[in-house]
């Protein structure tokens, strides 16, 4: 299993009128904590689509347990429990800063290339950077 | 069961280095047709929160299955399958102008009160409102 | 002078936890009239995309007079005061439901290639779109 | 005069169909620039909310000299001229990596009463606080 943790700040502009992080920005939230993740690895975001390879979103499920607000020092846990073949799936918790659990998250990701959009398997340089977690 | 439909336009903001919406704004496509659909029942969703009563996100679900491009003029479904008590579930249908379905959503809300953000059921005059499509 | 005028209504993600729109949205509200203005001409936003031309952002004033809430319906109107030549200016006026006037921005706009980022001038079939406005 | 620095790194969601950080953007690196730069002086932002005082947005302009793009690691410096007195105003300089200026920015807030949106005076404590800054 491959994990990373990081952390943000929630901004100002993430709140929305109930006085709590607004639920679109968790998707954001999940999207800045996969693009560090991948850079641990070694295997850079952007890199990859200047080799040619896109990762579109194929599906989201999210959990709300508690909210978030403005300024909280979030900590957010990325988790991916399976090599990846066509697709890969990255879980995610985040944290408050007492420890609290406050939501659950997954984004499943397929790999496409950039011109013509079409389905490909995961770049073997990427499963080699993966593949010491899962032996 | 309680359907609505309703249209809106893709905006440049929307828009991703992909070339096409970033996923994080199909959460706010749902609720700007949530916040229609809940007016045409005659339930304004400005009324109930100054009425003392808001709706948190429980959880949410998305399945992408084709993109949405700028100034794509998309087709939004709202649907309620059961009468709501504790909570809500909204399911969403998004259709390209051919009539392609893009895009599969569902939210789940609970209803709180607004002073303790307390659960609640759903207000009587909401059910009210409801209560036809499921007779 | 050029003068289009549009609507659109305030999405529950605009606000924040002051509990009216968070300033960041209003670049998009003129984006969005911008879009539409520049269709009404008959000149597709999308089409001059794909033309290889592309417009960026030169520089943004905005002065807030009034704030703009959840559900508000917004009238916005676009205006084009001068022939734009290597440069076009945008200026916007927002005014609430009762005619009050909520807002006023201006954004300046370059032309420039896809292909090389070069600048360059306006378009000559967007230029005669524009002429009949300025005679 | 007031100084702050401080360093973001670009979000995929931020950019648009371009390639480069969407405009609307630039609000929000201000804004947590500001609020990191008030937090530095011991005024906490959220404990100004929490003491009844809101600080809305009067008018911002912003400087676009070239465009930030997906995981830049941008520098943003704060500054304060002026001894605030009904207003407040911060000025913004974003650098690229490689020092190069980016963008300019500036925003004038008001100070109002929570109850009521009254304008009011800059709190005194905040005084207390830049006070050092301007002697």
């Amino acid at each position: 299993m491959f994990e990373y943790t990081t952390k943000f700040t929630v901004r100002y502009a993430e709140t929305d009128q109930m006085g709590i992080v607004h639920h679109s920005n968790y998707a954001v939230f999940y999207e800045l904590a996969r693009v560090e993740a991948m850079s641990s690895l070694g295997s850079n975001y952007r890199a990859m689509e200047e080799s040619g390879i896109l990762m579109p979103i194929l599906n989201i499920h999210s959990v709300f347990k508690a909210p978030l607000r403005f300024d909280d020092k979030v900590t957010i846990k990325v988790l991916i429990k399976k090599m990846p073949l066509a697709k890969i799936l990255f879980e995610y918790e985040l944290y408050t800063e007492n420890g609290c659990l406050a939501h659950l998250g997954s984004t499943e990701l397929g790999f496409v290339t950039k011109d013509g959009m079409k389905p490909c398997r995961v770049p073997a340089w990427f499963a080699d950077c993966l593949r010491p977690f899962f032996d």
